[in-house]
This record gives structure tokens, sequence and C-alpha cells, in this order.
């Protein structure tokens, strides 16, 4: 009688350690797959866009929630736009190869980024060409040269004071753009990036998309046309305005965020004119620019002007 | 002396099956992921650009070659850009939200593909807006209407003689630009639509890549600016020039493939004007279009305007 007994020990030891093997064999395939994964979508923006399609396919034993990484903190509310997404430092930037500048750059400001003074000096960073960029898309220091255009940035190195690479990384050329100096990069467009950090001191952290639009004008009789200049052998465009889209984060639990975006024309623009003047339809940017700002959000949730002055965002919104 | 011997028996039994289903069970999500993602490659073009990264992820078993699918097939060799990048039956397509135009499509024909003249009626076929646009980036059949520009395929219908549907979806507004009508549309980009059709019943198989130009123009006095016309209330940008790259693979082993690249401004072209006089180098183009055709290629091979006579590319090529 023993042995009967004795072989359906081993079978049913057998059949529960294979079981067992085979399930721990899955689990374990699963989370080496998605541990390098998460590796591959912290370094390419793409991948990054994909990644919950490419996830949703490993929905066996969770919803695999990715860890923080500075891609999914930047890019929190969706990509407007997914052409030649690059990743740097502290922003990331969708490059028009066409024009040779940014479609956008996204950054997100946070409160303690902006205080790190003392390590990080402007002065040590320099203008120089993205050599990732290839050459025949690449705009260099020379187009800039006697242009009569200021070297404008986009992510704006005063944001970017955390560590000394992430101010360098700003002066990048793919973060460049050609802009009017006096009365536009050392006037209305400083003051809107001055605005920008102080919404950050205020509210901790600020969501902010720039990039250069080429807006169409009317030429008599209907018709519309679309013009600008190009500067520099490698044909750098000049961008006819620039626009600013800011989002803060509502603190209460299901609150609206706040935003607001703002379209300059890159001309100089008289000192006493407040920014305020500048506001802008968040759509109708996305309509000029061809992108999708903050997809994540519910439109009905977008109420940018209904604040009439910028004192009152500051003491009314939470 | 029976027990021990037993109890061995047990756990060698146990401890092989263990190792026997690990790996099983490994094998078995391994497979099971390469599956699902292969299904997602074939629906979402980024997808595919990013699946060699994806799975090499899994390069455990094998270096996970994929079937065969329409992606991968017109896709052969790279994406010209990444903006947008849309599916169709039988063609790929990169849409500028911007213009409300493509930057390219990609095509891939065959010689079977153009034959199946008989069940195919072009007139079945019918423009319309593809809804899959956000209406904000759509172009619509009002913007056509009385602008004065015809309604102008880049992937042309008669490439797409396949299925029914196949042609169909060359009449969405993404694949259409606004094209002079008289002496280009139904001239001279006409024989160059012709011309490659000839191509693919010559050599059985030609990959296509079309698109439009937005080309600066010198101002005087060392100045250039781009200047093109929008047309309808959604602005649709009328492109200065229109370009075609065409390869065609070689036959024999390690054999260079043909190459060859066309501008055609979108003016009317007097008819005595061969398509030969449009040659132009494929650099030229990547640098005004921001694109890169068939990266996969090494650029030593490519030797496009080598051949002075259209016939003697059909007699000398292999």
């Amino acid at each position: 009688m023993s042995r009967p007994w004795h072989l359906l020990l081993v079978v049913a030891i057998g059949f529960a350690s294979a079981i067992g093997c085979f399930v721990a064999g899955v689990y374990f395939q699963h989370n080496h797959a998605t541990r390098l994964l998460q590796q591959l979508v912290q370094q390419d923006p793409y991948a990054y866009y994909i990644s919950p399609k490419v996830f949703g396919v490993f929905c066996f034993f969770s919803s695999a929630t990715e860890p923080t990484h500075r891609v999914q903190r930047i890019m929190k509310y969706g990509f407007p736009g997914l052409d030649d997404v690059r990743l740097y430092s502290d922003f990331v930037l969708s490059y028009d190869r066409r024009n040779r500048v940014a479609h956008w750059v996204c950054e997100h400001l946070q409160k303690s980024d902006l205080q790190g003074t003392r390590h990080v000096i402007r002065a040590r960073a320099a203008y120089r060409p993205d050599l990732s960029v290839p050459s025949t898309f690449r705009s260099t220091l020379a187009d800039y040269r006697h242009s009569g255009f200021d070297r404008g940035h986009l992510a704006a190195a005063g944001n970017h004071r955390g560590q000394q690479i992430d101010c360098n990384e700003t002066f990048f050329l793919t973060n460049i753009a050609p802009q009017i100096g006096q009365g536009f990069n050392s006037g209305a467009w400083n003051k809107l990036e001055i605005y920008v950090r102080e919404l950050a001191q205020h509210f901790g952290s600020v969501y902010v998309c720039t990039g250069p639009l080429f807006k169409p004008r009317p030429q008599g009789n209907d018709k519309w046309s679309v013009q600008y200049q190009m500067i520099g052998s490698s044909m750098v465009a000049v961008p006819t305005h620039f626009f600013k889209v800011i989002m803060v984060e509502s603190k209460l639990p299901l609150g609206k965020p706040y935003m607001e975006a703002y379209v300059l024309p890159n001309t100089p623009i008289p000192e006493e004119l407040t920014i305020r003047e500048f506001l802008c339809d968040i759509r109708e940017i996305e309509h000029l620019a061809g992108l999708n700002f903050f997809q994540g959000i519910r439109r009905s949730a977008i109420f940018g002007s209904n604040y009439p002055s910028q004192s009152q965002v500051f003491r009314d919104f939470a």
C-alpha cells in the first residue's frame, strides 16, 4: 500500500511545483521586461509616448505604474506635437527641421529649481549648435551673426537653475529662435518670462509651453498668405510671433487648473503695454501652430482669461 | 533504505520540473507579449518606429523577427519624419497640422497592384475630409471650393488599384494639396505620376515619397523669405513646389538601389518641357522639407542623375 501513496505524493508535488514555477517564470519575465522597458521610456520620448499602449500589452499582474522620471514629469499632460521630439536635462523640445527652430519647448518650473542661484552661473553657459541634429537641419552660430536678430531663448535660462547642466542646455541653438532684440527679447518677452517665474514662485509649480508662430496675414481681395524671413546659410526661419501657454495645477481635490496663453509679435513692443494685452485664446494658438496643449485636461476646464488682472490671479487661484 | 531513496527521487523530480516549468513560464510570457506587441506594431506607426528598441528588450530567446505587414513593407527604408504619422490601407502619411497638408506620403508600388483595373473604379471614390484629424487641423471640401486650385493627389489614385478601399483612401483630403490645375495637375505632375507607374511596371516594385515644399526666395539685399498663400477658412497652405523621391531596389545581390528626385513648381509648366528637366538633388529636398529619405541606405549608394536619359534607366538598371 505504501508505493501508490508515494507515487501520488510525487505526482502531486511535481504538479504543484510545476504550476508554481510556471507562474514564477511568467512573473519573472514580466518583471524583467517591464523594468527594461521603463529604462527605455526614460531615454526615448517616443518610447514614452507609446508606453501606455506597450504597457497595456503587459497588463498581466498589474497596470504597470511607472516610476517618476523627468520625461513623465515634464510631459505629464501630453505632447503638443510629435515632430522630432528631443529630450534635454530639464526641458523637452520638438524641432522643426524645415524651419531650423523648435516647434515647441515644454518646461515644468518648480519653485526649488528657481532658487539654486549660488552654484548655477549663467555666464558659464555658451550658445552652441546641438550636434545631435543632422548638419542639414542644424542652425549654427554663423546664421545669427550680423543677422540683426537676437538669439532668443524659448525655454528661458532663468527657469533652469537647479544644476549647471540644466542652465547650459537652454543655450543649445535648438532652443533658440531669431528675436528682435530691443523692445522684444530684452523687453516684453523678458517681462513675460519674469511673470512665469513669479507664478512658479507663488504656486510652487507651473507648466509652460513656448514656441514660434508663422501667422497668416490678409493680402487684400480675401486672400491670406504666410510670409517670413530666413536668415543665415542654414536658412533659419524668423517667426512672426511667439507664444507661451501656461498652466497651473489646482491644489484643491478635483480643482480646475488655471491656464492662460500669450502671443507676442516679433517686433519692438512699446514699453507702456503690459503683457496682459497679449492674452490669446489657446485654441487660436493651436490652430496657428498645429499643436495640441495639455490634452490630458478636459477643455471645459480652460478658463484662462477669467481673471481681469494679474494681481487677482495671485489672490484668487488655488 | 527505501525511504531516503524515494525522498531523493521526489526532490529530484520536483527540482527538474520546477526549472523546466520556470523556463516554460518565461518562454510563454515572452511569446505572449511578443505576439501582442506585433499586433500593436501593425496598427500604430509610432509603435512600429520604436519597435526595434522595444523588441530589443525581449531579446531573450531570439531576435524577434516580425512578420511582414503593410507598415513594415511601405516604411522598409525608414520614416522621412515623425510628425503626426497616419496609416492608410495602402500608404503612410505624415500630416502637417500647421499647414493642413501632408509633410510626406510614402507608397510602395507593386506591379500586381497596378493591374487590378477591373474591380477598382476610380469614379466610385469621392474626395472627403479625414474625420480622424481633429477639426481644428482638418481641411474641408469648402476650403478648396472656388479657391482656383485643384485638389491634387500626393499618393496618386492610379497607383492604388489593388482593392477599392486602397483607391478610395487616396481621396482623403489629408492626401490632397492645392495644385494649379491647367499645366500642372493635369500636365507635368500627371506625366511624373505616369512615369513612376512605368518604373513600377518595368522593375516590379518602386518606393515613392511625395510631398509639398515651401521654398525660400531671394528678396534682394541678401535676404531670403518664404511666402505662400493660404486658402479657405481652415487656412490650407498652397505649396510653392512639390517633390517626388523615387527608389528602385536592385535585383543584384548587394546591388546599389536606383534613386532619383524631382521638384516641380506649383505653376503652369509648358508642355514642351520633359519631367527630366526637374531632376533635383535629394539632399536639397531634404534641406528644404526638413525630411530624411531612405535612411536605411548608405548615402554613397545614391547616384540618381547618372543616367542621361529615361530610356537608359530602363535599359541599364538591374
